[in-house]
């Protein structure tokens, strides 16, 4: 074995050796991976006591080779595996060999694409890709480059929200004046992702001006246009000003769409078609591959400002990768965009001259300067898998999905009380008649993810504590949906007998109908409070 | 050889297989990447055209292999080479072995480690290997874990801005009202690099309230103490809050330091010690590794509120990765921080119990939710060169620079008209006595450059444009140092023998004593204006 220090940094030969040792570690990691417990028993402080409490001055003989054994002993058996088949907690962040390779590629190119310039092939493609993708997922031609719009690839998305708002505020602020940012007012329902609220934060809204409309059994927790006008006429008769409306198709509790077209046509009808409504499918963008899905995700977005969906969850293309598309790009470089750098500036008039071709400079799509290579990671998912297969993906963690809740259908101790969406099923004990005890169902997830056999989470909807069961990873088979159930349905005979024993014990709720344990979206934990919930 | 259709997305034996492949594509580019031009002769479309409308809607046979010969023949050269030892354009984008394959096996686990409970390991490899990391840079203990700060891996240095803008905002509208936004006001200096305003209005920081103090040949295009207070003390005068200073540690254009301690204590003896400073060290911070470069870099940080470099950049961390440290990393989670999650909080309250030990749940301290496991990468680049390896690496690209620096200083046709920094010299064709041909040194950056063999850029401070040759890659030598030099010899020799052609054709300017291309930092390009500019 050639020990590392006779090498310098980058060096092909060595790389050949030591990209093999990394490539059959990942390749063991998938191998074994079933074997680890999905969610590791470790308390905080276990691997921070076992390293040292400084970098080493000098590297150890073969120190990857030694690296890598530390991983497998210290470091695996601390996380939480999120390729495990039986990871299904959060929406996946779904691997494949390709995505993996591509960032493997990605990094080894090594390249800074922020202008055309700086790595001309990476911007185009990004640009090719972005409108493949789009295309792929049925995408309004308003969105695509092809159609004036165009996309980015952008890491998260919360990113993409930021940016969207940032444009949209400057756009408004431009016509309003830069001091009346203190009356601009954001929307969304109450079961958006809390990275909204956050991203308007830090683009200065006021925490009062953002808008987390109540949603509600009747309407599966999707956001009522209704309400939203109700809102932005209130907001427009104190005097403020209503600047962005955060649709989510996929909600993260339940998976809820919310009814783009109808919001859209809300805002237009009541003269507000100002208002810049984007469109968050992180999660269930994915599934407009599929036609018999396409309609349910994309309806009425041709009249939405911007979409985005992050193939890192669902589409295999590994973390990370968020698409982002707008009708009109110049909103978000008019706001991003930089022009006074005199060293990027000079790299594009040398190659195009005074005149030169607009090209795009991705730098002005986005918060930061410097951005990897994603585009690469995206283009051999989508050329390795084509967009076939990529349906086949979809469909095959739905199928799952379906076939979860009709297992859980078919035992009367359980429920599933909103409708499965896509590949989530969201469920939980069903309350008895007379009596129920309390927090039961956050004891049987308890038990569950216990077990390392299977990890789950939950979510409180409409004062609803259930379950979430999220069906997206790629090693995921028919036998481990099979045997979660199973979990699902031992764990909860001990937590009803245990139950049952506190019943006798005289630690039940008097005569309650139906006692679960409640939850305000802003409670500070999900302790104390409980009151009586009827699912409607 | 299988055709990919007959194995899973995510299938371990045809990983070992597909991941032979991209390793091996990469070393064979790493052995051919100095016959590339460094920068490619290509047209805007040049890729576009050549790729089909949509992703196909099958795999071909074999697929990656055949996507990588795409990226051989199509892909290569339309990049900008930014691993080429030829590539002396902008700081680099340093790669070593084991950074490209930490983010391989990044990929590889594709873990989401955004909360402690969403991966223990992971968190706490980034806890200490940040503190790892500031050690190493001798930064001051308030700014580790060990002493009551601490330390995050973002994606870029305009992240790490935004991040502390917001957090310092948040703090000061909570003491002054949300509705002051438009009072806080922000001051960097006029080489300052343009994220940072950019970070500040995406923060909703007003445009007219963000301080370009202008810099000066005297005092080497550092930020004067006076000269910010000045600004500072004309802003309360006004009624206006002072909110953050960005002093930069190796500017862009010329790697100029600014005074940090003088700066901290400016403010704090005019009783200001209630701004934010935060101290960019995005390149030149990677030299603090070397005892003889500590004191010029890391002197008066002590005093900071934050501190943040690019291991990406001068470090062998591969895109991408920033270090921030944060003395009260409480200030970010309270602006950052978010804690009405039901679905994570349940997360944490299992493993822990409401009485939970404390631990660093890394959403709160960036803008987006999702983040990838840049921590191993680090930690692998750490373990795999120890400390006197980053010492040896930052040495050689110095080392290097100041040969280059000697060679030019050599040849009286030249001049090094500020200090050279680090690994970073500019440089630029001396003005003769009586006349000068206009943008001459505008000429000789693009001759350099058209000729593929070395990749340059350009600055403009103090109204002078200067080329600039930043040495920092993995793969750069000695010889490639001699032959870039050759190269602005013999492209200036060309450059001077044309401008000889064009006096004799009477465009000469006048009797200037000294002409060159003026520039101010925002005018829109680097055409028209000119005037005299006298050197000090």
């Amino acid at each position: 074995m050639i020990p590392h220090s006779h090498h310098p940094p980058l060096h092909a030969d060595e790389f050949r050796r030591q990209g093999r040792l990394v490539v059959d570690f990942i390749a063991d990691y998938y191998d074994r991976i079933d074997e680890y417990p999905v969610r590791p028993a470790v308390l905080p402080g276990f691997l921070t006591r076992q390293l040292p409490e400084t970098a080493p001055p000098q590297p150890e003989h073969d120190a990857l080779a030694a690296a890598l054994r530390d991983v497998r002993d210290l470091i695996l058996p601390g996380l939480t595996h999120w390729q495990s088949p039986r990871h299904f907690a959060h929406f996946a962040a779904t691997a494949s060999n390709v995505g993996a390779l591509g960032e493997a590629l990605a990094a080894g190119l090594n390249i800074n694409p922020f202008t055309w310039a700086a790595s001309p092939a990476a911007t185009e493609l990004e640009v090719v890709v972005t409108d493949w993708f789009g295309k792929a997922l049925h995408l309004p031609e308003n969105l695509l480059f092809s159609g004036g719009g165009g996309g980015t690839l952008l890491g998260t998305s919360c990113e993409a929200m930021l940016c969207t708002i940032v444009a949209a505020r400057d756009r408004k602020l431009a016509e309003i004046g830069e001091e009346r940012i203190g009356d601009l007012v954001v929307y969304c329902s109450d079961q958006t992702h809390f990275s909204f609220q956050k991203a308007a934060r830090i683009a200065g809204i006021r925490k009062v001006n953002c808008r987390a409309i109540p949603t509600s059994w009747e309407s599966n927790f999707t956001l009522s246009p209704k309400a939203l006008l109700a809102a932005v006429r209130a907001d427009v008769a104190a005097g403020r000003v209503p600047l962005f409306l955060c649709a989510t198709v996929g909600t993260t509790p339940t998976a809820a769409v919310d009814p783009v077209r109808e919001l859209c046509a809300a805002l237009s009808g009541a003269g507000h078609d100002d208002v810049w409504v984007h469109v968050d499918a992180a999660y269930a963008g994915a599934a407009s591959v599929c036609p018999e899905f396409r309609d349910a995700i994309i309806e009425g977005v041709e009249a939405a400002d911007s979409f985005s969906t992050n193939p890192h969850k669902w589409l295999m293309a590994n973390m990370d990768c968020c698409a982002l598309w707008v009708t009109r790009p110049h909103a978000l470089t008019e706001a991003l965009g930089t022009d006074h750098d005199v060293i990027l500036k000079e790299d594009h008039h040398h190659q195009h001259g005074d005149g030169a071709a607009a090209v795009v400079d991705y730098k002005d799509w986005q918060v930061a300067l410097s951005r990897r290579f994603r585009a690469l990671k995206l283009w051999l998912v989508l050329r390795c898998h084509g967009v076939d297969g990529l349906r086949a993906f979809v469909r095959s963690h739905v199928r799952m999905a379906k076939a979860f809740e009709d297992m859980m259908r078919a035992d009367a101790r359980f429920e599933v009380p909103v409708p499965r969406q896509f590949a989530l099923v969201c469920f939980r004990l069903r309350p008895p008649p007379a009596l129920v005890l309390l927090r039961r169902n956050r004891k049987l997830l308890e038990a569950v993810n216990a077990t390392g056999r299977a990890y789950m989470s939950c979510a409180v909807v409409g004062g609803v504590y259930v379950l979430r069961c999220a069906i997206g990873n790629s090693l995921t088979e028919d036998h481990h949906i099979q045997e979660a159930w199973r979990v699902v349905q031992e764990q909860a005979t001990a937590v009803l007998a245990a139950a049952g024993r506190r019943a006798d014990e005289g630690t039940v709720v008097g005569n309650a109908r139906c006692v679960e344990m409640d939850e305000e979206a802003r409670a500070p934990f999900l302790v104390g409070k409980e009151r009586e919930v009827t699912i409607p």
